[in-house]
């Protein structure tokens, strides 16, 4: 049920039964208040997304908003498919990293990680992220992480973030034009294009890595390229997310490649959807056969055909695909002996 | 399918996949010899239970008798339920506290702690018990507590446990003549209310804390409000009762108002049954609410409404209600991820 993009099964293998820390990456970038630009919530209040999925994920209410996130054509959030997961074999530990929120989470006893960091302005203007900075944070944060836990799990929620991360892409250089998902079916490429090549147009030929950021990117993608080097390898780390956590190993691998030096990436590893992993409009194994270290990614064999529920079979048709860690707390689902029957009908339980 | 009664959800939800130690405590009071006074185990050999409890919860057997203990009605002991979480997602670890036994479990590897402590008197007669003795152990036994485990779920056996529980509360001057429970389905009233009667004319107007409690108390919940405030919040707690571990609380409560001085709750909390917090003939929520403190609580919404099995429905029915950790242990059970379904199938296979 879990299937291979990149290396081999074996990395994935050897954390059957294991026990995780789930991570989630939240941030706000003013893109998303781009009219059209996502469908990562609910129109108006999109900025909300990262914080009522926090919520719902953590303790199964969305206490900032009386319902929970759901997209214009009523897809909802790919929170549910994590919480499922949790209800059916909870992630031993769940820890969240505020990266920028705009309303912080309402919640108690639970571990956020508090950077200090400002949710980010909006790439068609240059987004005043100070990235050298969030990267050093990140860097420190994974040099001193410490866990009783098997195995990292790290989620995110980022509205309009496979924006910023195909701006970032390409603005590194990465001839990835149309490589990159989306949480719409039918992407509205205008919108998404313009901003992209506004943003694009902010940057100069002779800009470092960090300046380039700074103005293209989100504090979600700089923090975990961070936080991938930081932690050195020490803890096996699955990247839970699609075509932007990809960016964030783009980013990895520019350092790298500026920096130079030997980086062990053996412990390092991404897992995906299905809906993003067969998306034909984007193109995930392409982004990560870019990188220059070995990379073992997956995608879980998971989709809604067992449901009937309109809401649900919106995902089969290629509506959301990602999001919260979907892909990464399926993977971990699996390994722990959950089946498809099991999670389906846990998801349809959220739902009216 | 876990509920608040005071407190927010948060507690609880953070604790969702962590492993714990269950610890039991056992002790015997001469009350329980009091004729029709419980039905918590077999006429005449009551002061076995919390033997036979914790044989049956440790191994599965009960070595020191032929058969698990059953009320007169043939309602089983709450272990059932108990055994069962264990068998399902077992706990990391079992503790013993040996309150005053009458006869010791027959159990090798086992942690047991002894703490020299007999069992106490009957409270229609003065109960005979050293409080401050048994307080001070409690509280050194808390203060030098570790472990390895995540958290603590604490039940007790204690035959007769809910008439020492209610001549306690009331001793102490609680408003709170109706509001505790019983192992009846219909509370034989007169012999429990002359029993609580005769305790309460032992105790005069200027006695302190303790010398109300030597008279009308039991080990446990002595032994339990010390070790609350030995372990001083330090590792997350589950009182796994009903109205016998709100009366610890109250005991605390009234030592915290004496001696003055901050006392920090946040990991302290109680999680009971939902026969006892649907209870009409008691109010475990109008107990907690008398405290000066904080307390998150809950019960865990489980019957036997999936089981047709005659002696499992008698507490549908209103019999048993608690005991043994049994609401503690569904919290645990159902934080892993367990089912009705299958908790339900679990305590069948030990019927016959």
């Amino acid at each position: 049920m879990i299937k291979n993009i990149t290396g081999n099964i074996d990395f994935c293998e050897h954390l059957r039964g294991k026990n995780a820390t789930f991570m989630l990456a939240l941030s706000n970038t003013n893109t998303a208040k781009i009219e059209g630009i996502t469908q990562a919530g609910i129109p108006g209040l999109i900025h909300l997304t990262p914080t009522l999925d926090s919520e719902f994920l953590c303790t199964g209410e969305v206490r900032s908003l009386d319902n929970i996130a759901e997209t214009p054509k009523g897809v909802p959030t790919p929170a549910l498919i994590t919480r499922a997961i949790h209800l059916l074999h909870p992630y031993n530990n769940i820890g969240l990293l505020n990266l920028g929120l705009e309303v912080t989470p309402q919640l108690q006893y639970f571990t956020t990680y508090n950077f200090d960091i400002n949710p980010s302005g909006s790439i068609d203007t240059g987004a005043s992220i100070d990235a050298q900075t969030i990267f050093q944070k990140a860097l420190e944060f994974g040099q001193n992480y410490e866990t009783s836990n098997e195995y990292i799990i790290l989620g995110e929620s980022v509205p309009s973030g496979t924006t910023t991360a195909t701006a970032t892409a390409l603005a590194l250089g990465y001839d990835c034009k149309n490589m990159f998902s989306s949480s719409f079916k039918n992407v509205p490429n205008s919108i998404r294009e313009t901003t992209i090549n506004k943003a694009l147009e902010n940057i100069n030929k002779e800009d470092d890595i960090f300046t380039i950021l700074n103005q293209v990117s989100d504090n979600m993608l700089i923090f975990t390229a961070g936080f991938i080097l930081g932690l050195n390898n020490k803890i096996p780390l699955v990247l839970a997310g699609g075509t932007q956590m990809a960016c964030s190993l783009l980013i990895v691998n520019k350092i790298l490649e500026e920096m130079g030096g030997e980086f062990e990436t053996s412990n390092l590893s991404l897992t995906t959807t299905k809906w993003v992993a067969n998306d034909t409009n984007s193109d995930i194994k392409a982004i990560l056969e870019m990188l220059s270290f070995p990379i073992n990614s997956y995608y879980v064999d998971f989709d809604f055909a067992l449901s009937t529920h309109p809401a649900l079979k919106l995902y089969d048709e290629g509506e959301a695909k990602e999001g919260v860690g979907a892909g990464g707390a399926l993977f971990y689902g699996v390994l722990n002996g959950l089946n498809k029957q099991q999670i389906t009908t846990k998801v349809e339980e959220f739902l009216p």
